[in-house]
């Protein structure tokens, strides 16, 4: 085993889209598990939107990396050393965001979760067995309260969460299309089971297109994007449309000056419609409802994700990342820890 | 009695603010009531803003008025003559909308509901025991979900539905912050039992105003305005807010281009805010549970409204109407009907 750690940790705040020189690479021994910990060695980290409201200094729904922290992150983990009764040496182990882009993280039992590879792989855990399938989850079922027969809109319809919303409002017996931005990208909505699909790269008029394919509005919108497709969306509402507002990852290069554009107040008045917040972290005491039925219908063949996993290890995370926030990978994404001497 | 009808016909629809030209006063004969219809004598007519909204080619929740066709509004009357069991002569009778701007109008039993002066004063009852008080009611209480302690935060405070909204969230045992457009209004805030009261026509910055009044940021917002207002409130959201779209009556000149400004879905995200755009219509069902509660408080000296009455008769309807999406009006305001030869 390695007698050293590397992390990536935070220089500066980004000013508009992050560069790779927002991080450091750093090596500093490995640490030491106090009473109850565990010393956990990376296997795969995760890579996700929500990372960029943390490297902000504006307000968020919690705390960010300081310059000079290690940057956030999930990951999937081997126990390398348990101080803990509940969990053993070799065990694999996941947690949601509590890692950091680091080898190695010593943490603490309430932070993790057992991870079992007989029902699912390893990626699984860090996606539908874990945040991703939470939020696409809690943000149909609880935030946006899909019906059966509801017109669900998507946008990034083929990232981590994305995928789910489109699989879940199918299993729900909704009507669902898919905003995404290659035709590869449309192709994967199609296998996924999404009714329609829509390429806002190429689309001239995306809300036309959008009146096309939902003549009926919109009753349901998850949005992951903000941004120019919320914009087309807004002008197709469904009354009593409900909108999840779970991402801005159009606004990643824009944390710093206001998002000027159309604001559709009296659209949404007209339709009586409803634009939620969400963030899964609100509904803690309820995941093992969502892990017991994403479970179930990965079991049942109906969940189907696509994974866009870096080989490369510790020293592509700051790549892949960038990669996700200019909208260039496909499906959700990993970086795999490469083996350590 | 006269024998003549004058009604105010849409001319054409307002581009921007609507112009006393858009209307022309016609003359025609009193229209006869048919089987179970009543024939009623205007005694004052309602001036408000969702009128706006009604003079559009633009969709809305309701039917439009069409290019010469009779100005929508609601009116308190006398029945002249009833061909209905469940009305007599003389009786007074209040529509919500049905009424329009005319001297008379044939209305079926199924619009109107009876008017008993000895529970409230005739204005009374296009106002707090009509429509205004059913949509502050459910718009606090349905829509927003008030809780006691909350910061409640009310756009045109001293409008028809503002002052009620102030007066409820009161009862209802929250901290309420009057947002309007003078010092005489801001003083009958206080009167009103307000915490605090904003002049968003002074205030240099509305947004750090409302973030010295709401340290712990605010908790509801009922919305009468959208525009500035609204974007000064959304920089100092609380967490899980509410906000109460009930009207837009900022954007009166702007119903033919977009609204562009600064879009907060950001902060909406991170204060897992809900913005409801609310229409009254949709709690129907439920109004006798409002009437009863209102009829209560303001029986317990707890409801006080200030009504600006125009005792011009008919002709002054246009200009009472251009004085209210100007904002020159203070207090619920309607137009009283002359004597009529």
């Amino acid at each position: 085993m390695s007698s050293t750690n590397r992390q990536w940790k935070l220089t500066a705040y980004p000013t508009g889209m992050p560069q790779a020189t927002n991080w450091d690479l750093v090596e500093c021994p490995i640490p030491k598990p106090g009473a109850n910990e565990l010393l956990v060695q990376a296997l795969y980290w995760d890579v996700a939107p929500y990372m960029r409201g943390r490297i902000s200094p504006k307000k968020n729904y919690a705390t960010g990396v300081s310059i000079g922290d290690v940057m956030v992150s999930g990951a999937i983990g081997k126990v390398i050393h348990s101080n803990s009764p509940a969990f053993q040496t070799d065990e694999i182990v996941v947690t949601d965001m509590g890692f950091g882009w680091q080898d190695f993280a010593v943490l603490s039992p309430a932070n993790i979760r057992r991870v079992d590879p007989t029902i699912a792989p390893l990626p699984c855990w860090l996606d539908f067995m874990g945040i991703n399938g939470l939020t696409a989850y809690f943000g149909l079922v609880e935030a946006a309260v899909i019906k059966p027969g509801d017109t669900v809109v998507v946008s990034a319809a083929t990232g981590s969460v994305g995928q789910l919303v489109g699989q879940i409002a199918k299993i729900a017996g909704c009507r669902t299309i898919a905003i995404t931005s290659s035709e590869d990208k449309i192709n994967w909505c199609r296998e996924l089971g999404y009714d329609e699909g829509l390429n806002y790269r190429t689309e001239p008029d995306l809300a036309a297109a959008l009146g096309r394919v939902c003549p009926d509005g919109i009753d349901v919108f998850f949005d992951n994007t903000s941004g120019p497709i919320h914009d087309a969306v807004l002008q197709n509402l469904a009354a009593h449309a409900r909108i999840t507002l779970c991402g801005t990852v159009s606004l990643a290069d824009r944390f710093d000056e206001p998002d000027i554009g159309p604001r559709f107040l009296r659209q949404i008045l007209v339709a009586r419609a409803r634009i939620q917040g969400f963030l899964v972290l609100d509904y803690q005491l309820r995941y093992p409802e969502a892990w017991q039925r994403l479970t179930h219908w990965y079991n049942a063949g109906l969940i189907n994700q696509k994974y866009d996993i870096d080989e490369g290890g510790l020293t592509n995370l700051p790549s892949a990342f960038l990669r996700l926030l200019n909208g260039q990978k496909f499906g959700k994404q990993l970086v795999k820890a490469l083996p350590l001497n």
